[in-house]
């Protein structure tokens, strides 16, 4: 291992900003001593938690901003007030300037993606970036791409998706070939969007090494852990994740009133107190924490913004694995044999 | 009221065939004792579950087909071996004749479709039918539409859908002025597709009579329930309800072994069994039954092709309340002021 695996924290970010972004960095220290920690933020906030938690303390170099971009800022607005001198600008920047390995915010999404964008620029080969969430199934989890970065795709990002979020499960899951469906509706002969079968055409000709194309799958897929990536443009897959977000804190709105509206309802809750509250957790789609910023010449991860320190552990574990496994080398090494595969296919379709 | 509601019924459709159709038929006409009922099927299944039903089977005409269109039949071979005479196309065309005012059928949906289009035809001033589901909410139901007709909609289709499942929320919740979002993604300056954003404009400009436009909505209003009707084009319609259901069983599969796990959950579980019960209905997708194709002349149910005869029943109860409240009637009222107030805003914007 060449260094320590180095993140850096924008300390402002998320509905309750420093105490959870600090507390989370001392779980996710604990459990990975070769990490160290840059935070950036408000020194009058951060220094006395800080100050409580020597062994974190001792792993973390601190940097001060008053700068920090609020929550329901639009993207514009944070560039514009938080460009060069915000904590999430800092964090990202210090991904950027060789200081740190891999940036992490609970902050708005919109931001961080508008700043990440700006200041790490696209991987070559990538036009735009995407968004991976982690999605709990009832296998385990798999990768979802992109949930909201970007809007419409053509068939080529949907090919980059698949080969970034493919990247992903390889070093997340410990697969050498994941299993990737693009996803689509079922009715047989709506074949569903015309770059989305184009995309289809072309992973199952390709035959790419590091990745192992199933073909379509539907939205019910997604739970059932059909597939380790489940690729799709940014407009259904953020409907997607939404619903699924919505159907989750639903059916834990069912389970609660049902388990209070009679006595034996009440007693029966009071015996299964332990297996509710292990369910509970696992219908909160706060627990599966993280968004991976993806195509990028750096890694940025997203934080759920109303997460607790276990949440923002969660996420700063993310990190660690990609850098500790080498995302970004991983994706450009599919990235060139994808290329690689695209050239000999045009070129033995001009010789036939 | 002018007469009986009269229902033709695809007694050949559904994984489980006559038996499910006609006991729901039952059910529905205990229900509702103004109901006709026209059955198109296979004499040697129908006639026997008839018979053990005499109150049905004095209100039903049967009629025998030995032509029936297959589950995984694609539209394209549904149309060519089952054009005139399946029991599928029969249903519809009892339609088409004004012999029956709805039909019902939980055969396969792309076929019924296929037939439906090519039998009924689109109401004027309909370019595309769409498929509008009933959604239960934490408030109650909401109507969501498009879930699959047609991939992509231009702002004109959109607009088409927004009166439509105003006009069906209008005759099934008995609202005066049901309120309508348009499904968008979330961030801020990612507004969204073009289609959506001139939909929304347009919406919010015409101030129709019959519907309040509230602006955008995410994945995870529809659970919460936060608008009557939700109006997205079908591929993202279509992924966000196969995704709802799937979350749907996943939470219940969680639920099941987080109460089979330890000695108290199971005791806990046996406490609160009719609580339990009462949650997996509510948890169950089947259990909302009833995709209505909108936009043709004339009203066709598909009901969930692995239901049980309550709920086949839910989806003829629909047939029902979409006729008794005159929904075609309702839809054209509403497109007509649309088109007045487009063709008045056009005159506006010429004189201006």
């Amino acid at each position: 291992m060449p260094h320590k695996v180095r993140i850096a924290l924008d300390a402002m970010g998320g509905d309750f900003g420093p105490s959870v972004v600090i507390g989370g960095a001392e779980l996710s220290l604990i459990r990975h001593p070769d990490i160290e920690i840059i935070v950036f933020g408000d020194r009058a906030m951060v220094e006395p938690l800080l100050a409580a938690k020597p062994v974190l303390a001792r792993a973390t170099k601190f940097v001060h901003t008053d700068v920090s971009v609020k929550m329901d800022d639009k993207p514009s607005q944070a560039l514009r007030h938080g460009r060069w001198k915000s904590s999430m600008w800092l964090a990202i920047d210090a991904v950027k300037k060789g200081e740190a390995d891999v940036a992490v915010s609970a902050g708005n999404t919109g931001a961080l993606m508008a700043m990440a964008r700006f200041n790490l620029k696209t991987m070559p080969g990538i036009d735009r970036p995407a968004i991976a969430a982690l999605w709990p199934t009832l296998k385990g989890e798999s990768i979802v791409l992109d949930v909201g970065a970007s809007i419409g795709a053509d068939a080529e990002h949907l090919l980059n998706l698949a080969v970034m979020g493919s990247a992903m499960a390889r070093v997340l899951f410990d697969l050498d070939r994941p299993t990737v469906g693009l996803l689509n509706v079922g009715t047989e002969e709506v074949k569903g969007l015309e770059a989305v079968r184009e995309a289809g055409r072309i992973l199952r000709e390709e035959q790419l090494p590091h990745l192992d194309y199933v073909g379509f799958v539907e939205g019910d897929d997604i739970g059932k852990g059909s597939v380790d990536v489940v690729v799709t443009e940014g407009f259904a897959g953020n409907i997607a994740l939404k619903t699924a977000e919505g159907t989750a804190r639903q059916m834990a709105g069912y389970l609660t009133s049902a388990m209070t509206r009679t006595w034996r309802a009440k007693l029966g809750y009071l015996f299964a107190r332990e297996a509710f509250n292990t369910l509970r957790d696992k219908m909160d789609p706060r627990k599966s924490n993280g968004g991976v910023f993806l195509g990028l010449n750096g890694i940025v991860i997203k934080s759920h913004g109303g997460t607790d320190p276990e949440g923002f552990a969660a996420a700063v574990d993310l990190g660690y694995d990609m850098i500790r496994y080498e995302l970004l080398a991983k994706i450009g090494e599919t990235l060139r044999r994808h290329d690689r595969a695209a050239v000999t296919s045009q070129l033995s379709g001009a010789s036939s």
